[in-house]
């Protein structure tokens, strides 16, 4: 419910407008050396206010460690943190106590659950993601080797057509859209800017590459690790599709054109699988895309209902991103780390494949 | 690992050329009067043989129950059940014993395990979502009033490119590619025999719709509906994308065009959500979209690498289905009936959710 | 792991010495309004310092809590909660940080994890269990009906005589060692202060006792109602038995003797059971004892090793209880209410046992 | 619900009468080389009629292998078996239809799901065990080096005093009630013998001994080591109470007698820990020792109700076990077994602890 792992589990807890948000870490391995710069680094890469195509709520979004760690290393118990919220304003909120924001959630937490903390949407803000900043910034410190790289690769209808293999991940953060190539990034912000001044939203996709992922990883059947992949980014605010490999272009190809043959080092020729074959890592680059769909917030008017079945008018207030997909590169990354990680120490591979390469 | 589901759960075993499949179900409330007529329907809606644009393996797929059910009743306690292998022709599969078929599981198993189960790809086939189909049909059962419809949406670059409310699911069942409109249908059939005469394969696309779900079912953050019914699906034999409601289209577009507004009475004007919001249904049609890739068995030469790494060349021998598409219809339902009863069985939804209407 | 119960779950992290413990509940109903004095008064009842027979540690165990929580009320996401560690004397334990104390996890947590938080035992400290009572007393109130009642039943050789349907359990909170027969209360709290001035400390045993529980509840197999109690009670620092009903005792006697003969309505003469018949609770009273051994550390010179493995000398510093018992029994009332709420939650109990009386 | 375990899992089904229990086991490793005949051996340990103080049901309990072994081998995906069941006589149970037998699961389990295999006891029979045993076989196998032995330790008030360390494990085949002391086995023989005759049936005790487990298995908090082998033991039809190290006893001591001093090389001279400490093996033997209640089932007539509330008269007929503890005794092996393995296949120890001896 509130946990994802097996193996490597985060358990989370916080609304947008409680004191704090926070988390528990369990299985983390014993004897780890934490960066905390670097953790901290990637909650700034997610945090609102971080320039001006983002939402402007400001927020340090500063995690403080409470147990599982001594003098600097990881005690093999469980990791808890919080992450305070600062800059609440709640009163933002007060519009749409009794209102339902349309394609919210506030709608289905109220049927489910009878109540709702609708300041910020509760549980159900996006504020939830910091904390997996934090398990997935632990996860990356642990995956020595493996390289994540998330980027923004379409904003609405903005597409960066160059294949992963033509980019330099290292120009990711060169931009405030997170897009590895400038030209495009500069259409993409100019995009955004447009869409905010319209008060408008606007959707887009990430796409995420894993290289030096150990052959191995994955279980046949039900965990399979593109399944596994697929449930965690489903879990991301706004998500609406994911796809690995060749996707959905894949399913208009026929086999002779789609299958990657061997060399004879194992490696293939081309990579349609997406690095996965039978559910297990295969040792080839893994990737896989995700489509967001815009914020449902728009600062234009808009009819809904409220508490009593009746049509009202609401107008988007607060603080929002126009689009939430240079905010989600991180969140992408910190959620494939964890996955990875999951199945890493999981690993149940033997070490002798019988083969003679 | 081998095992969907949290309260109505699925643990299964079998290889393509062992004695039998199976599978345990636990969870299964007490008391339901079974249909095993239906339950052997949906099975050889599944089957292989069954027409001339799949494999043409023949297996009746007979399950017999072996626990859990007294007098025709499920009696709570787990449901052990065996569907018998009859017509695994293993010598078909010698020439692949130290060969790794291009795009296939061998060598992800051969690697993780160190040993396989060649014949027939092993633990790895297709076959295995039989004990699927199982539990799903026992699933339906249960859950009287949802209606659960799956139908080849696309095959290649064939697209039935009505949406679903146009459609007659009534129809699927009318013709072999279970398309529910004639003229498509009669295209895409006639596209995959080209194609099998060829030598080769096609991917293509399963959309599926369920109707009549109630309020309340998914959990926040990491079980949403939507990501419990990704992962599902994301384990279904090569499938290679998953995507509901607006989708991939949905990151194309803004805001105020993605928005579903509210009617008085709580369902919405438009249902871009795909009847899914925060991760849980709003009573709204819940629908996705599955790719599948093109079969890698093909009947063509391919060059390959056997166990020393060499390179040798391999033709596909065996029976094996040209698109899988077609078969495919009623695993996505089965899975799509486990998912939905998992969650109504946990369903701790508020009988008064405090609104008026 | 850090982590108990399937439906009400309770996952905790913290050190002794540490800032702050806490825990995130998981499953909470939603819409139930919170006693806070009530969950405080568990605290209390557990919390060090509140008596002369207890260790002298001073802290006020106070809960706050973070989320989860929406004007008074549950609002069925997860909870979240700290209560922060006030009065840690580090310094306390010094002398420990390169020894090993006899019958402590000292040594298997350095052995395990290659690292430990010497510091008051860190994670493996029995503050722990203030974790505990914060789930355990929210899922008492959510529990409405039955009643959870454990106390003293012996301290060393000292045994309450009287069965527990002769014992007024109001009477539990009346003396400081929680033994609700008051002449038996004095001997076992003069015992106390007699091997507290040795220096020594001592075992003892503590029963529980729950009422109204509903019909139905535990699940066959693996997952009996009184295995799962066990395991919860077996986690408890120093627990080193559990039994159940008859127990040990049952083990001499004969069936002829120990079967319970049912009355006409369905409840039974006798409760050898101890109200759980093939792992699910028959509506009698359920009852179990548990042993604790004496506390491991003593204020006597003790031969012991060091990481060099070397014999030295060691004494105990710090503050300790010397017998766990009288603040062991609120810890089993909550587990008991924890694990109870998860069968509760999950109950899958028929509503029709076609029984016509 | 059905399945033991978290790494090493067994999921079981089948009722005494049905056509065949059977089980699945996920997560066993790859590449072990099974031997069968050392799993039929330790079926036939537990199998119904294998000496004159045990039940004369005649099962032959051949275990069938359906998946998961390939050329001898584990192949590391689910090993799915069946136990055919062939001696069931139902009609000796239609006197109990319509009757609740006193101290048994009849009446739970018809209030629990509203219906109920009344034919021996159906899912609540311990013919379920032989499952486990099939599990437990094969952990043993894989869990090389550990070492496994329970025995009876007493029947009904005649009791093994002799510690563990006095006795000869090899002895324990060496009589029908698996005593390993001649004598006293002999006076258990003759009192089974006696009570049998009497119709009457008789408890006792089993202890279970784990020589050369690796340090550092088990998990702090909720999955001691301990915790988890009280949970599957308590699991066991008819057992009542679960104590490890000193016990019961150890509740009555001082810390001045009950701490175990250490040796220089990190062994204990003591060992009333009972191998565990803070929840994690030390390295040290583990021993531990259970309760059975008396079968509830006897020769002799007695009164009960059947589903209408009256009061009825009944008699055991069927063939039942006189006592249970010597067919117990491979049970509380197996399972002990996969409990063990479960924690070995987790195990996130650290090769380095740090310590110089």
């Amino acid at each position: 419910m509130n946990t994802i792992g097996k193996n490597y589990r985060l358990t989370t807890f916080g609304e947008s407008h409680g004191e704090a948000l926070g988390g528990i870490i369990d299985g983390c391995p014993a004897g780890i050396e934490l960066d905390f710069e670097q953790i901290q680094y990637e909650l700034d890469r997610r945090k609102p206010g971080q320039s001006n195509i983002v939402t402007q709520r400001k927020e340090s979004d500063t995690v403080k460690f409470l147990s599982g760690i001594f003098e600097g290393k990881t005690t093999g118990t469980s990791i808890g943190f919080i992450i305070p919220n600062e800059n609440q304003k709640s009163k933002d909120y007060g519009h749409i106590e009794d209102v339902f924001r349309p394609s919210h959630a506030d709608f289905t937490y109220q049927q489910k659950y009878g109540i709702r903390d609708h300041r910020g949407g509760g549980r159900s803000s996006a504020r939830e993601t910091a904390n997996w900043i934090v398990g997935g910034a632990i996860a990356k410190q642990i995956l020595k080797g493996i390289e994540i790289n998330a980027y923004t690769s379409s904003v609405g209808d903005l597409f960066l057509e160059k294949p992963y293999q033509a980019l330099d991940f290292s120009k990711v953060e060169s931009n405030i859209v997170r897009c590895p190539d400038e030209e495009v990034a500069e259409q993409m912000i100019t995009k955004i800017h447009e869409v905010r001044k319209a008060g408008d939203t606007i959707g887009g996709t990430v796409t995420c590459v894993l290289k030096n992922v150990q052959i191995g990883l994955g279980e046949p059947i039900f965990d399979k690790l593109h399944a596994r992949l697929g449930q965690a980014m489903l879990g991301i605010n706004a998500v609406k599709g994911f796809e690995y490999g060749s996707g959905f272009c894949g399913a208009k190809m026929k086999g002779s054109e789609h299958n990657d043959l061997f060399n004879e080092d194992g490696t293939t020729k081309s990579n349609l699988s997406g690095g996965i074959q039978g559910g297990i890592s295969n040792g080839m680059d893994i990737y896989f895309r995700l489509a967001f769909k815009p914020v449902a917030t728009i600062m234009q008017e808009q009819e809904t209902i409220n508490s009593k079945g009746e049509i009202v008018k609401m107008q988007g207030k607060g603080r929002h991103d126009p689009c939430v997909v240079p905010r989600a590169v991180p969140i992408v990354e910190a959620l494939a780390a964890m996955v990875l990680l999951d199945f890493v120490l999981l690993d149940n591979s033997q070490n002798d494949s019988g083969l003679s390469f």
